[in-house]
């Protein structure tokens, strides 16, 4: 009768287990299962778009409103919401100097149920010249959505023309 | 009576509801709060002292050994573990060349719970000279321990002397 006892405490102690794992399980797969690439493409179709109407702060919402936000670039870090952008508005005075934005060959990975990884290339077609590169973007989500929180840029050396 | 058999079942309900939701809750910010920037850390120093030794394999090991890990430089993406070292190998033919590397300026974001953001500069001294930049490491943790599984890495500009 002990030993029943004990059999059936020792069931209903894994059966709870198993509950509890599974239902945490299921919840975390779930989230992770649910992942969709969709919110983090429109945020950059928009940030294209924006840029594309020489539209430097709707651009700019793309990027996680922080002081922690963090920009990799040719001359190091820049850190902050607002010095990314000033760094934004310096580089590209004017709409002639934004020319016209593309993203291409985008590769979106999920890293966790709240965060990505998103790697590309990026071109501006200008008439002072193309310029172009790659670059790597971590997203988070926020309350309000999909938001850029780091952002390492790169310009591809000028090609050698013979 | 069948009001308050109503108001029962909603409560019971919520109750559940809570229980399941604080659970799941906790299990969350449990692995949250236990994030511990130590082995990451330590990959980076094994990566240092492998790579000050001339062992570009033993570097190599940080690296997550996938077909998928992705290096961003100044040429565009290498894609795959095998690349990357081979890559790592045609640039540094040998010890004098690979010279003296130290990582500084470390910043460990938490990204998830299995995935985390490094930021930091590097510095190679060499007789040839000496070289550096920035970078940005996409750490995600494995069985085997927490791996890189993107370096976007950059070497700043030459300084112009005057």
């Amino acid at each position: 009768m002990t030993n029943k006892l004990v059999v059936s405490g020792l069931i209903l102690a894994s059966l709870v287990g198993t509950i509890l794992v599974t239902a945490s399980g299921t919840l975390v797969a779930e989230k992770w299962r649910i992942f969709d690439r969709t919110p983090i493409l429109a945020v950059l179709t928009t940030q294209q778009n924006d840029w594309n109407k020489g539209d430097i702060r709707g651009f700019m919402a793309g990027y996680w409103n922080s002081s922690e936000l963090t920009f990799a670039g040719t001359r190091g870090f820049t850190r902050g919401w607002q010095p990314v952008m000033e760094r934004y508005e310096k580089n590209y005075a004017d709409k002639a100097a934004m020319g016209k934005l593309d993203f291409s060959e985008l590769e979106i990975r999920q890293l966790g149920p709240e965060a990505a990884l998103v790697l590309g290339k990026w071109r501006l077609q200008r008439q002072a010249g193309d310029v172009g590169g790659i670059f790597t973007l971590v997203f988070q989500k926020f309350p309000e959505g999909w938001r850029i929180v780091h952002d390492h840029t790169a310009q591809s050396p000028p090609e050698t023309k013979q």
